[in-house]
């Protein structure tokens, strides 16, 4: 028992990162089952299915849960009003302040964590009365901090900066990565790219297979001009690498990626035309696993 | 006692990082003294002048200390004559192949190590015959590997590519991270930023100051174009970075950086046209400390 298995009422201090077409009601709940902290990845769902995947979820574990919420979801408001009127307990929110939205959050009754990539953010997520902060660094997938700091060296500036229950986040897959953590100060962690590739994830076997057959340094953070992001090898890491290097500005890159990129990567499997986003460490996740064998391996 | 303090016949498993402008005989004798392992920086030395450090290093402790050579090292058929010559015992390399040396090195019954920022490297430091590698992730400051694998991904890597006893670096100024990289697999540390910024460092004072005075995020991994290189912000790092935005070739990039950029800026302590290489653990060292200090607290 520790902070972070209390304020959530958990078993182990386990949670899976709540990702863009990953994390629906299937991943969210079978982490639950298993003694972790399942999140709903609201990202990339619109309302209704936000509401069929909360009831989903609550169907198919009577363990706590959440939802994460990125702050720049276009329809911010109504996904906030959904969470309350579901008696969502557990909210995770990310890209972007998170004064605006807990008073709002904690007024309901909802636990509230946020995401950070610097202890300058962390000190904020004090102030703004977030519960708890996952500190996540460089080598995570997907949308990462324009610091570039790694887990190594995030971890030791966040415990010293704030007394708040700390979760680490971004390159923790293995146990050993989990001890090591914890020995920086951490009490708890956010595990993505593992969860993301096993069984119970809804992303696409194309999108797993093409994750799990990378090798060591098989993805770059790329697209800084417009939000960082890691990218994992394949048709549209090399595009965009391409137009980088040659100095491509903010609205040619803007245009090139388009919308639903991620959606065409990660859901619909698509190698060619999609964004595939994943971890650093996808290199030491070979197999398909359940989410009973990860955890399993973990604890 | 474990493989590493057995190598080098060392107290403490902890190796002073040789770094170019700042590993005289002066900080590697200290370490050295206090039962690491000094290195001397072989990178910034005329041949006449590693003579004298090795030496003078010899003189200021019976202890066992090291070289560390970079491979690229333009007059290298002299530097590894002198290095015989000198009878010193350890030598590290880096950038570069570890089949080219390792074979010459060990025949004159000199203990070798290499570093490598992949575990496939790690591999053929085995075949090599290195007596052990140190592997050294995206946080560290200088040259930089280019698959940006960070400490906390790139150790449980090499600990499974390589049975060789493994040295971690990149990132590691606190005991905390030497507690964290041992639950990775690392036997040792090789600890470069820290022991840069300390009074026994040959770095400048405005160096020193400028670096313990930056902010989290304060360096950044440029020039990816010629060789990765983590720089401190600040003038030079400034234009790098318009440079590369604007999308600068290898040719312009080369021709900006010029000639002594690096010892105008860490040994001249020039902060407008020299460049600063620090890593990114810098924020966490603000204080000026002794050789003496850094290992009350490590150890």
């Amino acid at each position: 028992m520790n902070r972070i298995t209390e304020l959530f009422g958990i078993a182990h201090p386990i949670i899976a990162g709540g990702m863009v077409w990953c994390s629906g009601w299937r991943l969210a709940s079978a982490v639950s089952n298993y003694g972790g902290l399942g999140l709903i990845g609201a990202g990339s769902m619109h309302p209704d299915n936000l509401i069929h995947h909360i009831r989903s979820c609550r169907e198919a574990t009577d363990k706590p849960f959440g939802v994460n919420v990125p702050l720049l979801y276009p329809q911010i408001d109504e996904l906030m009003r959904i969470l309350v009127q579901e008696k969502v307990k557990i909210v995770f929110t990310s890209a972007g302040s998170p004064k605006k939205w807990t008073p709002f959050l904690k007024e309901h009754g909802i636990t509230v964590c946020h995401v950070v990539s610097s202890s300058l953010f962390a000190k904020k997520c004090e102030e703004a009365g977030v519960d708890a902060v996952v500190a996540e660094g460089f080598e995570a997938g997907g949308h990462n901090g324009r610091e570039e700091t790694t887990t190594l060296c995030l971890i030791p500036a966040v415990r010293e900066a704030t007394s708040l229950p700390l979760i680490a986040a971004g390159g923790i897959a293995l146990k050993c990565q989990v001890e090591a953590v914890k020995a920086l100060g951490a009490e708890g962690v956010q595990i993505g790219t593992r969860f993301a590739l096993c069984k119970e994830s809804s992303a696409h076997e194309n999108f797993k297979r093409h994750c799990m057959g990378l090798a060591e340094g098989g993805t770059r953070l790329l697209l800084k001009k417009l939000s960082p992001t890691r990218l994992a090898e394949g048709e549209f890491m090399k595009r965009v690498a391409e137009m980088e290097e040659r100095g491509a500005t903010k609205e040619e890159l803007s245009e090139f990626l388009g919308k639903g990129r991620a959606k065409r990567g990660i859901f619909e499997g698509d190698l060619q035309e999609g964004e595939i986003e994943i971890g650093q460490i996808c290199n030491m996740i070979k197999e398909p696993e359940t989410v009973e064998e990860i955890f399993a391996s973990l604890v």
